[in-house]
């Protein structure tokens, strides 16, 4: 065991935090306020690698590990949550592309897609579908050399304004081995997109429903074997759960340490409200449980890595365990900072609305615990 | 110990209901997405006697027990928590106004106030003096027959669009004894208004700092005598802290109640997710801390409505838990509806953002420990 | 709605308290210590009514309502909770005797038992029938002029030390409706006891199992008629819950005062412990949980009282919410006393360890939380 | 970052896990019951250099690292935890001993506490200094080649049964400064010892006062210089900290399997509870909570390991975080076994009964909290 960074992760990192510093803080409150998606600091952002992390350096990608990808998305996060949490999601759906997709897809996205030229969506999510993904209905059937697509998806992030949709659709019978996964261009005829939902938070991402309606792609558009759609949305999902929460450990941080700034300027009572003692209880405990959540966030990324069988376990459980405790981070944060903290001329209010979604999707923490309880009740040796 | 409500009170509360119903719900999402404070519709509630609840019949009020005023805020907050809580806050500065000003003072504002025509704010909190309320350093210097106002008031629910100013200032020396509680025209001239806060919620209310320059009232504006502002301040934060917690009782009903019907309606893994048992765990809890919330904050309201020694104590307990666990009500109901609840397309993102700041105003939940506290130490009888 | 005691409950709970704290709190530790079952000092709980407070005058009771019988427990498991929780299952065994037995049954047991001179145990749970108590095994079949029983029964408090049992059995088929209640003589040919469980806390009352065999008792010791047995078992058990969330109140209580004096006392640090916020936040929440839980308990026993159609969900969020939150109580307590909160010469261990148990027994708190569920998912008009 | 386990590790594990089955787990239920002091086993842990883990191999020890025998402590914690207690607090004392005394104190006691043949106590606490120990009063006074030791030492585990104490006392003024450390005969004349205290649990360890009257023992005792015996005894608390956190992690894990077999063997309504939605989320969090709190502990051996400068705040965030999480563990294991959970034929009370002190001793978890919040008050670059 060592829990020391390399020369290389402490770099990245570093990179990192100068870029959120820079790139993304400045400017997340006005990205929030207006609704803005910030594409070309999207793209600055794909110069430096950030959108192709974990993807395979002989497709194109930065190689990195998921844990290497863990603590950058973590240093981006602090600067602007939604906006990393879009970049996750893109790492993502590259990474399956590239990974799964066959040589024609991988021509035609990748370079553009690590680059951060064009953006990806991953369309798993339907209105009928949410936990019980499997149970999806949106339909591609095959016709010649095309499928053709039908069916709605919901809650898509980016979509509407990224180039190409990492797509599940059913080819086959029921359940999960009937489905499969398509890298559909975004601009195909047939497919429209709902209006822009308005959130409670992650505004400086769109989202919106995506409607099929007898849309026809190629179909070497195919990730994967037909029937492999699921176990394509899963694998992509493990790591998804780990980029997610690592969102959630950069809005807690960057909670935390505005918190211990604030309560050492304000003062109450004829002292700084950082010497009242039930503060800094608080505070104690608001770092020590960011500090588990990140352990547990890296231990499952490094599970990931390393392949271990009771990864999607960890995955699951770091999703779970970082999402709901970075949450009472911000929360807590929020309540430190009294009627400055529900203002939006401090960050805390929006924090705690960008870090609340990540406590649904990729999986609600809800499902999390199935996965977990599934394990534990099998086999307890990774204690 | 009787539990069961009066003829009376369910008659109140079901005019109450069918107001909020009618002319709050249907609203409250608008009000919120626009930033619209509805003062015709606020003035409607005066006409049914919600903007007078608990003032004296004398005075013109309706003479209700703080216990009524609260069953009937906790209905009005269902159909929007923002507004109703500003009505709880008018009722509060009117009831203060009322009850301790001068026969002038009353002649001018009383009818105009409890009809809802006119509308006051309450202006205690400022930049430097939050938790520390006694700290005010707003002053109001005695010159002739008039008092000169100087300083600035932070967090002003209403502030901008009121008519009259129920204003805490420094007469006399440092500490609370030095401070005296005003009806200050929101007009008087050296008197100006800042932005409308950007707030997480209580949108349909605006938030303004107040800014006083050598404004002059008439000294007769004087609300009680000098020096007893703050005792004034506080014994209109007693019944402040039901009411808010009230508001909150209202909000949680509403997200339970939608939630309640949402998991029966909403299908996942062939089956509606009110049929699985974390889900009904989930809704058996919020329920029972539902009811826990209301009991507190009703027998809080019946201990001040007989002048009980320990109805500070119990105002500040009955605020602390209903905000706390009514809060996480909502944060539940939220969770229950997975995306949905993450959208403003439902009410429940928003039922959380409005509870939120129940948690920080009228006195922070770290306040109400601090009161709790100091009587728990002292004495044990209450239990 | 009222939320004042009155002369006759102030007095009932004097008489409580001082009996608490005279003939129970001073051997209580000893009691524990040395697992006695203080039969005398029941018997003298007897004299003052505490052994029949609910049971009908004219069957000899003390004719006091559900709320009333809530406060005295509440007073007496201050002094000693195991005990305590004896009397008031022995009080739920005897209201059921009484109530729904026949004459000959009350003319035999109801004196005897409502003085105190003898005791009852309820006998419900099996080994294999514990949360599903309906599924429960033992048999009673009808031969002649008798009733013959067959099977085992769990974790009988006082059984053993008891006169008479309260015994649960199946007359017909499968299910809830083919359980019949009997008042069946401990000392029944046939019937014999297991060893006293050794218990993490309630010490001072034995529990055994009970063994039948063959064991033949008279046809009219049936209570009620063939088949309303578990009926019977249920409606003994509404009451049983709010009987057993007031020795948690108790308990909860005791712990409160011990720790509100302690902090007092105890230095550290150049000052009394009671100075330092936190300890006082922590007492402040003590107290709030104290109170809330309180409320909840009277609001379920006057819920009973009135036989609302909701009582049976009251008393469930009232023995769910009340051992979850006493537990806490007295827990906090005990960290209070730091090192000496774990040990015996500090009744504060104690208080931990006697009320861990209502958490699991009179239902467990998860059947808790399903009773509420069911009827929160049917109506919410409780609210 | 790497997570894994080296091979040296993994033997390691396996032979305290060995142990931990055969020669602790059998008996446990007994020592506790009896208050057995099982000497002798612990002795026989020592052959396996379980009494000497971080002991310097050039003194006689294994020399293995901290993470090391946190390690193993869990293993051997599982089978017993209050005799595995007992045993990380004679390594830590046997550290002090050896790591900061000096020739003939190692000469006298090193090998001896090493192979487990002669015990150690850690004699800090007193009556009146238990969270701020600095301010403790008992006097060591130099009178020629003697010191003469008079006061008096609360809590002390092992005292009356172990050979030498590992002393703090005043040998300069008050406050930490005027503090040394000696390596004190138990069998010196002038020292008795109290009762042996009944506590909640650890009960296979004795727990005394210690009374010094004009007790003299040889300067050379002195361990270290004058007045760095406070140091000194932090520096042994560092790893304290960590060891008591593991003896909870072996607990919880204990716990939690126990668990996981109950729930699939015990049937209710006519499936194994483990079908039940609520009993899978409970052990998930129960097994998310575990792992969370292993990664804690390991990062803060690791960090004392490597020396850091944030060590000392990681064994506090470790030890309140773990020794939180694990009694909740072991607190929802025992309710997972309902009324089973609560008598001593199973382990379920016992492991909460010796899990509960762990939050009090090594420093309280809220004095935990004040260290790791004058050091995230002051840099959060552990982040």
């Amino acid at each position: 065991m060592d829990f020391s960074f390399t020369e290389e992760q402490l770099a990245f990192r570093e990179t990192a935090r100068q870029f959120s510093e820079k790139a993304l803080a400045p400017f997340a409150a006005e990205w929030d306020a207006k609704s803005v998606f910030p594409k070309a600091v999207i793209r600055e952002a794909g110069e430096l690698g950030f959108c192709s992390l974990y993807c395979d350096e002989e497709h194109g990608g930065m190689g990195l590990s998921r844990l290497d990808a863990a603590l950058i998305f973590e240093q981006l996060s602090q600067g602007c949550t939604s906006t990393t949490a879009f970049i996750t999601i893109h790492n993502m759906a590259t990474w399956m592309l590239t990974r799964f997709g066959n040589d024609a897809t991988r021509a035609r996205w990748a370079q553009a897609l690590m680059s951060g030229e064009k953006l990806a969506s991953y369309c798993l999510t339907e209105p009928g579908a949410g936990s019980d993904a499997a149970s999806l209905a949106t339909t591609a059937k095959r016709d010649g050399d095309e499928y053709v697509l039908n069916g709605a998806k919901a809650f898509i992030s980016g979509a509407g304004d990224t180039d190409v949709l990492v797509l599940m659709a059913r080819t086959g019978g029921a359940g999960a081995g009937g489905i499969s996964c398509f890298a559909v261009p975004a601009d195909t005829p047939g497919i429209s997109y709902g209006r822009n939902e308005d959130k409670m938070g992650w505004k400086s991402q769109p989202t919106r429903a995506v409607i099929l309606e007898d849309a026809r792609i190629p179909a070497d558009c195919l990730i994967g074997e037909e029937g492999q759609g699921f176990r394509i949305a899963m694998a992509g999902l493990d790591g998804g759960r780990i980029n997610i929460a690592s969102c959630s450990l950069g809005a807690a941080q960057a909670a935390l340490k505005q918190a211990q700034q604030y309560v050492q300027e304000r003062k109450q009572f004829g002292q700084a409200i950082a010497d009242f003692q039930t503060v800094q209880f608080t505070l104690a405990d608001m770092a020590t449980e960011l500090v588990a959540a990140q352990q547990m966030v890296r231990l499952a990324a490094w599970k990931l890595d390393h392949n271990h069988s009771d990864k999607s376990m960890l995955c699951a459980m770091a999703k779970r365990l970082a999402t709901d405790l970075c949450f009472n981070v911000c929360n807590q944060a929020l309540q430190l900072h009294g009627g400055y903290g529900y203002i939006r001329e401090y960050p805390l209010e929006r924090y705690l609305r960008d870090a609340r979604v990540h406590q649904i999707l990729e999986g609600t923490n809800e499902i999390m615990r199935v996965i977990v309880a599934r394990n534990v009740l099998k086999d307890l040796s990774f204690l």
